[in-house]
């Protein structure tokens, strides 16, 4: 149990957008301490009080738990030295998250696994938010599986990352909009397929669209799910509220749909439903909005922290 | 004919983010010259050199043609006013869309009809985007009426008019993005059916959900239509380019996706498709950008109104 | 001493962006503990769990301190209610702040003066950045006062209040930039020259030009200080790092200037000195900057709330 | 004389902010045609419809005149083998602003020697708008030499280019606003200073600040004036208008101060003024804007190019 002493804690990648939030939300947990940070480009900065140094000099020993937000393809890599030196290890990056070797972070669904998992793979934004909207419906049977899926999300640039882009410069994003990977070519796709599978037994079609929005942070996702039967306003709200029964962070919103106001800061899916008027058939649309950094990434990592170490599962974090 | 004179031109309702707008081109219009223009609280305040006087003192008379601006409800006994005293009209409110005694001004669709046309209903901006995005498939047979097309649709706050609501304040909007009028409850759906039903031969359903985006000017749609074979990125493209062969203001892209940068202080809808990949039934995911207040009000007015007097019909546009 | 109990707090006026960010930062204080939150047109809607009652129905004996949030003008009335009731209040409008009656709450400079009040006058947000930023040097008697000192100082939206104007609209205040209330015309600076004089003994002449910044939140004043004699770089900071040694609230920037970014969501006046170049008398540019809703209003309410308790001075607060 | 013939003009660095604000620009000009337009990465992609080709290939002798919106160090170069090529210039670059070989194109006070100048160095977009309001008071002996101008600038990122960096991503602008380059360290620095003792014959002290404002484009300049003598509101506004007299894009407001949607895509300077209140010697100040791409940059490098050919000052140009 690590009840009464602070946990050490190191973070890999802690100068991008998600290794500042890691390091924000480290900062005020109240049972974890960070034992070390790091970073390439940014080695020899400062953050949070703490100075960051290159991965390849991270004292892994020192760690009970490494958190990694180090780019795909990069971050396997370290993970592994972490986990040869020791520690138990959360991968933020998509490294992990179609390996059997790892527990997919999804809290909420896959919270009984993490208790003893060695290598946690924390879920990607866009997935999160979808899977927490549509695997309520799944695991009723109430989603039509033959007919699609539709998933349009938008998401702030910080979900880009923070390498210097042209197309990431404010001078492009700004008073603009657009979509991206459209088409079914988004990497996240595979993640949140082999989820909905597994989670909410869904095998059907769907069709996943992102947009780059101009805010710095937030993702809202408008999810038109065809219905096997139909459903009014009262009865969507209620499947939700019963599925999420006790669930800290997951806020289903009554009469109203969310909006990223609602979450941005917090460890939060926000989650609204309205049925769909005029139409042959039985749909409903259901909007989540997540903070992309939180709940999105380092807040659902710091969640999954706190379930592996049996420390209190919202603790460091505002939901 | 009117090409060697100056087309007396009245404006009402010139102090709104559409009245300003249609201000800021007429005065670069070689044809056209402002007779006079309104506003209500505005009203003796200048615009683009002229000083606005109040709509019960518009000396109707004086005006070839009418272009109005004003609030929906409201447009319409102006309008009427207008035409009693010998003018024709261009409402861009939306009081005569759904009318049988108005031309619909969709352009590039109901030309033929507009040159003698004394009274024009300007297409609302989220049917414009959607409705040149979906009548040439719709045309062609190529939707599947069996599945539903999903509409969604991101806009400028300018789309939503400049008297103040709490909701539209930049400490509200900024670095927000939200859904509303969700479930089919948008009042431009009527018109969007019956104009995809009357130029598209389409009555299959349809979920069109809008969002308001923190940015100015702008709408971008994402259009998920179910099709009745496989259409490949080259053909998709080759039936929007031949179906707008010649037409200055649609601009088809290939192998890319319109933004809102790509459209803005255009009078100009820019439209990019791409296959969906991995779902069992073809899909097309048709993007369609436009400027809200030019192409999706004031400039598809002034290109009526050149159709209407004989002149050139992007005069005074930037296409 | 409240060292073990959770003290009962009023807020007046609960719904503007002050209002809320006290309603934010009181739902995290550890030693607080909202009894009741009032709001006027919003009454009757939640913030922070908590429903909104209206100011006149507000139950004032049940509260051990009360913070107003109201507008100036109608701020005292209730004020004097509150304080009729047996509650010691801080005012955060302006209707206090030029009263002998209050102390004024700049908590680095009059803390003494604060364990006893009953009734203190927060600062206004420009005044915190610009006196923290010039008190150091004129205490010291650094400022040539024969030269005006120059203050142009930039806030975002939030600081023009939450009620809808046009002139606040996102369509109006988006890609825009302006200066208000120049020619030394705003209703701060008779508080500004007060509290200089008082507690700087600097009785020379300012000139204050505040702008409206597309941003949310945050203050940035970029100061121009005429001096009496050459301070270089490590000088002056040296300065201000001694005067402010062990101020938890203050953060001295070493051979780097503040930004909006380093003190946004933080209790944190930032500052930052940078010596002027080819100028023939000594001159030195001072940057401060604070959140306007936080140490410019509701954080530096809290931190006068703690030392008026007796609670640690940062309790609840993010420095 | 070129009236009745299309100049063909050169664009060299066509990719950046300003080279697609100048071809924007002439793709509306009713006496020029471009040539040719070079980039060096985005050789090949086409603006304006037209395909950028390389600056080492560059065809100069097609060019009757060539604009270089080529980097500072870069751009000397290219212009010398155009002019080599028997071409007039234009650069937008530093690099010739301090040359004598070079004629400074600020219109309004350098119009006589640009029509027989073969090369123009275009002023930069922080000394256009300090000069045009400085220059009037300064010849009228009005400026307190004995006391510091103090110019606090504010640009939108346009005018940082349009190369990748991170302190450039939206992420880091967007909610930010910060000083740079304080201290009087900026560039433009001694531009302005030569300029204003040439043209205005004032050499007292400046201190100059720019700042990072989070739009895209835009720069308003708060300039803070020591009198010799007292103005009052309207002699001072009678004093600029008077200066003016006749100049199309100098807007002198009365009784208002500008903002920057007075300026954008617009080749105007707006100039407004306020006496200050509350001071023991007399000051002034003024505000003074534009937008940094057009008469800070492109448009005033088309109105010079006009003037230099002979054809109408504003042809191709709003203002």
């Amino acid at each position: 149990m690590n009840n009464h002493t602070s946990v050490p804690v190191g973070v890999l990648g802690a100068s991008g957008y998600v290794g500042q939030e890691l390091m924000r939300l480290l900062a005020g947990h109240p049972g974890a301490t960070v034992a070390f940070a790091t970073a390439e480009s940014a080695a020899g900065e400062w953050i949070e009080g703490r100075r960051l140094i290159r991965a390849d000099d991270a004292p892994f020993a020192e760690a009970e738990i490494v958190l990694s937000a180090l780019p795909h393809g990069v971050s396997a890599r370290y993970v592994h030295e972490a986990r040869a030196g020791g520690s138990r290890a959360i991968d933020l990056s998509a490294d992990f998250r179609l390996s059997p070797d790892a527990v997919y972070g999804l809290t909420e669904f896959t919270r009984p696994r993490l208790s003893d998992a060695e290598l946690v793979a924390n879920p990607g934004c866009y997935p999160t938010a979808a899977l927490l909207a549509l695997i309520p419906l799944a695991r009723l049977g109430l989603i039509d599986a033959s007919r699609e899926i539709i998933v349009d999300a938008a998401s702030g640039v910080t979900g880009a990352g923070r390498n210097p882009k042209r197309e990431l410069l404010f001078g492009e994003v700004s008073e603009d909009f657009r979509a991206y990977a459209a088409g079914n070519t988004h990497r996240h796709l595979a993640e949140l397929r082999q989820s909905l599978s597994r989670e909410g037994g869904f095998t059907g079609d769907l069709v996943f669209t992102p947009h780059l929005l101009p805010v710095k942070r937030g993702i809202l996702e408008t999810i038109h799910v065809p219905l096997t039967r139909v459903l009014d306003q009262a009865t969507a709200e209620g499947l939700y509220a019963a599925t999420y029964d006790g669930e800290p962070c997951i806020h289903v919103m009554h009469g109203a749909l969310p909006s990223l106001k609602d979450v941005v800061y917090r460890n939060r899916v926000a989650l609204g439903v309205v049925p769909v008027a005029d139409v042959r058939r039985p749909r409903l649309t259901v909007i989540a909005a997540i903070d992309n950094l939180v709940k999105g990434a380092a807040g659902q990592a710091i969640q999954n922290m706190n379930v592996m170490l049996g420390l209190p599962e919202t603790a460091g974090l505002v939901c």
